[in-house]
């Protein structure tokens, strides 16, 4: 077998399709404001004092208030207990001046994640964690839509790549990554809320290496959302096929000693060989960050809607 | 390329499972009544008079009486409105005599089935269709799992057909069959509700033929659920594989005029090659029915349980 010489693949910018998807979003803001409604709010709850959680927190305010999104953030020591940070959530659910709410997880061991995520008013759940908006991501309703899957679906759509028809390889089935992808990848574009209407394979740890190399070579689109460094690499990808890399994996560098980020796919090989592909940092990272403020806006629009007569709907 | 000779395929009866299973849940049954507890009962709520929907109506609650669940069936004109049917079913949910409740899908065009879907108690919901089932399904919480995924999950685990590590396709990705399935079988066995570990790819009516062959033929499991007669045919079928057909698509012979369901898989020809496979009629619909009455005795053991403080969780 012997292969043409070909250019490198576009390396799509998350960055730069952030800064345009921030663009939308002020002219949103401001559009809502000036129509007389109040300013999108998101409130934040952080629980402990763990540092990574501590900059994603602040990354997403800082966000916030580059858009001219408002946010608070309530601070719990780690000690609190589930209670009451449950009577803090309600009370956030009925303040008409908060649009979006989230918690920030990881929470302490002694606190069930599960009851947090569900006790978020569905419609200001702009993680999209509750277990009604999982129900309807997966029934194609509209929803929110966690903000990774959605960036990586904003990412796929804004790059012009076609997905309807398509193989795609998801690697990785967490609940709020590599399950929602497959969702919104496989699902019919007809539906209330649009899919990809790509043929999906979801592949993981239990995978064994040779059956997936086997899989992401008959893949047009491969998602890696696995946490694993280097898990793909260039003999394992379709010529011109498009990597989209969703790992954050933090490598402490033997001789310096620094911590440098790197992703589920090995950059430099891949490129070589795919025809499109994101980088880590600077590829699906940003524009997560940009969905969820997204996601606040949507909210702060489903608190102008009257409330359905059955809200399960 | 030659192949070995072999034998033919085990045909796996899901009318000899089943019977197993009515074994089972008898049992259960009165074990649950001889420690003092009410006879578990189906309510069944039927709109219309499709011929079709009264014959499944009917097969359900035939199984339940055999197996000492006891059922009723309201029977509601097709002029009926989705206000009244909604009331119905809120009486029926607050009745402590009704174990587990479904309304027989499909519904007038005028009543919207996902607000019916959604106002059954989840805890009572036998079909497994309200929107909270789907969403603790996805995220592989304990929760009532729709009869026919459930049954190919049976039937898979009964036959003894290993799924850790293996390639499974599913065609079809309806939200009561296809999607569910891939469901189970690629999540996490260590998880609440333990999954398959399999390598999942969903197929659907944009994948390619071509493609479609490419991946069937890499398949351990092949799960036909599309609706397609004839869609599985030997050329797509690995040696040895496991093809369980979830089709039932009725076909009017030519010359006799008369009706007889067939499956999605060219049954003749795909034994040949299969290591299992699953006849229609006799394959998944018996176990589809089992499983149905195995949710109303669940929902029965539910009752028992007290209330949670948050009860989505």
């Amino acid at each position: 077998m012997h292969r043409r010489r070909r250019h490198a693949a576009v390396v799509i910018s998350g960055t730069e399709l952030a800064r345009k998807l921030h663009r939308e979003i002020q002219r949103d803001v401001e559009e809502l404001v000036s129509q007389g409604n109040v300013r999108p709010h998101l409130g934040v709850v952080s629980v402990g004092d763990d540092p990574a959680s501590r900059t994603y927190v602040r990354n997403k305010t800082r966000a916030a208030s580059i858009l001219g999104i408002s946010s608070d953030t309530v601070v719990l020591p780690s000690s609190v207990s589930q209670e009451k940070l449950l009577e803090l959530i309600d009370k956030m659910n009925r303040d008409w001046k908060v649009s979006g709410l989230l918690v920030q997880l990881p929470l302490p061991e002694h606190i069930n994640e599960r009851a947090v995520c569900n006790a978020i008013a569905p419609e200001k759940d702009v993680d999209g964690f509750h277990i009604v908006n999982i129900g309807k991501l997966c029934l194609d309703q509209r929803s929110m839509i966690p903000a990774t899957p959605a960036a990586v679906w904003e990412i796929i759509k804004r790059a012009g790549i076609e997905t309807a028809g398509k193989n795609v390889l998801v690697a990785g089935r967490s609940k709020n990554v590599g399950m929602p992808i497959a969702m919104l990848l496989h699902s019919d574009r007809n539906h209330e809320r649009p899919g990809g209407d790509a043929t999906v394979t979801i592949a993981h740890r239990r995978t064994p290496r040779e059956r997936l190399k086997e899989l992401t070579n008959l893949a047009d689109i491969i998602v890696a959302a696995a946490g694993v460094p280097g898990l793909i690499t260039a003999d394992m990808v379709k010529e011109g096929a498009a990597v989209i890399d969703v790992g954050i994996n933090r490598i402490q560098d033997p001789k310096t000693g620094k911590v440098r980020l790197i992703g589920d796919v090995d950059f430099e090989g891949v490129k070589e060989k795919a025809g499109f592909i994101t980088p880590v940092p600077g590829g699906v990272g940003p524009m997560t960050v940009a969905m969820l403020m997204k996601n606040t806006v949507t909210a702060a629009r489903n608190a102008l809607i009257p409330k359905p007569r059955f809200p399960m709907v």
